[in-house]
């Protein structure tokens, strides 16, 4: 059974993550979602809130498990024994951010991946960053996200 | 009439934005300069001392508004009853950033453009970052704000 | 009146040229389509085709003008009275190979300005490159260019 | 069993590309390496040559099948079963012009993912046409393709 | 004699900037290390244990000089008689941000260049702030540090 | 006395050729520009006129020398004692090229360093393609090429 790793601090969850981790379904067999703990970044929800809305997306998904972790993630993905570490690209800015980041991984421990998948251009332009705007200024946030999430983030 | 909207923080005002604003008006008939207000973002220079700079400017050019808004940039473009937004692109990066504005807008409006003009070489290299550097440790501002402002920044 | 001029080889006429096309008419009032004559360049349609497909599709539109030309476009867009020229931009190759046109243009006659619209996400992927292997191994056009040269493109 | 499918021109065969088939093998169980007929296109080696040197390194291993095919990728990946094309990416050149090809593909059949590895840096310059180039000016070929393909390239 | 100035803020220094030194040195006859001086900006390690590390990799190498400077890059550089400053590229997004400096820099003074060299390989994903996120978790330092280095960055 | 080397195919040598060669001379004793033989690439100028061109620039100039040459670049370099190869970067597109080409140089000789010099704005929409264009279309080559060629290249 192939586990992937895929994770972020999720400030909130979006259909861009969605999209990522329902293509990594179709191509692995279990996709945990990792909540990086990071008490330095300042964040629109709290911890709790944000594995809180993750969970409810996923909440009859047997192939999807949802935790929070801390420290480097490449030892969290040995921890869990994942093969790949899975993350979704929309631009050449997150290329270069992305390749900085999995070459410093594979330098730390050369046996696990980092594999990645092109953001559907439909989703390519949401951001946490779009949708905490849109939900300051009181936009429209369908499309955005997960349709289960929106009455609870627009509370 | 055609009106666009250009907005930005302006912080402050220099010669790329001068410049997209003056071939703006080469195409359409009506420039209205938003500054967006953002009481989060840390500035070098208040509201008021910002919209004074473009004020200035553009003092005897009726093409030309100059004035300050809150909420989505998206919004206040529908309000004003412009037809698009306008925006400089110097470099890749710019591009990506304004990918994701321009199609979160689309998403929100699908009646107003986002019309774009390259910086010309010449601006290429001005921002508000490199003008505030320069103000800081008395660098040359000639060639990167509007004359009329260097003595204003200056003091 | 405000004409822009809309350039290519149309090797063939894409979904993605239509759409800069139509929201080009959103803001401007005409879009004149200038089929680049290119002797040099090797072609999978003919020239005559290639007219042929674009008048096909705009032929009840009044607001658009197709027509053939040769020399350099700047004058061309001189000629017929443009106030800009529209592109429309992918990603950030396209920026940079633009950005040599744009200038190159503005070097040449600094009255007419370069226009850029970014392509929908879900027609960034087009280019006449994609369409021309479609057709040549016979895959589906559907989406790729618009419906009224589907069974053109296939004889 | 997952089994992936990595194509080329493969003109010829270097260390980038084992290098992905290698990496390819840590995350799935089978690579299928397929090599494109493509008539129209000028090679320094024709395609029994590229093809013999492929099967030249990898005659010894069981996970991997080498082999040619005509027509579009994503239906020959559909017929050997293949749950992804496995690709590399260098840079953000590689990005844009594999944005492309991948999206194309999800529009033709959207059950099969396009799956991204990064080059590893040490492999990151090597392309078939810095092979080439090294063939033709007899430069050093160690550390471009692989060690049991030197002689016969030498040749 | 022909010195080239080599700046940043050092936090902490790494094996990048260091083979970016061993380079310059390959081509001029000296590298003067400048530490900039800004208070406004937080650090993981002070001024003085900046400045210490650095020294300690280069103490008894002659070509190199370290020391601290504040202001304006492009004035400390005329008063130390460089003939230009020194800086590495890793990637796209350095080069569109090193091209502002640049060109505010050849603005301010057009006497004195700015030449790049490459970031090696091996060495493109190592950045300061990898190192701290390395520090803080307690990772391998290996390979993103001067050897030297490792003891004191670890206490 | 320190040598750099700057190549190309000049097809024709352009004023961004001219910039990088007398920026280089701001930094380097001597500039040796080498004009590769290539005979598989269709040239608009024959070697001997494009030899003659960048002559007639740099005839009185001693800091400067003009040479054909055959071959692999950097085995040339190490012929005529340079310490490094000289080259301009416009923009994202040619860095990612230049990369691959440094690299495999530095692959094949670690001695001899790649230096880069960004592109004056001014001059960065300037390629030997454009100017060919303009030739051909009888545009205007002020600005594209040194004065002294303007009336040789528009015979």
């Amino acid at each position: 059974m192939r586990t992937v790793l895929f994770v972020g601090s999720f400030d909130p969850f979006t259909l861009g993550h969605h999209d990522i981790v329902m293509r990594g379904l179709q191509v692995f067999d279990k996709v945990v979602i990792g909540l990086g703990v990071n008490p330095d970044k300042k964040m629109m929800f709290d911890l709790e809130k944000r594995l809180f809305f993750i969970q409810k997306v996923y909440e009859n998904d047997t192939r999807i498990r949802v935790t929070t972790y801390s420290g480097l993630t490449i030892q969290f993905a040995a921890e869990i024994g994942a093969c790949a570490i899975l993350r979704g690209i929309r631009n050449s800015i997150d290329l270069e951010y992305e390749k900085t980041i999995a070459l410093a991984n594979k330098n730390q421990n050369s046996n696990i991946e980092t594999i990645f998948l092109l953001s559907m251009p439909e989703y390519s332009f949401i951001s946490s960053t779009v949708v905490r705007e849109m939900i300051k200024y009181k936009g429209n946030l369908q499309g955005l996200v997960p349709d289960v999430l929106i009455p609870l983030l627009q509370q």
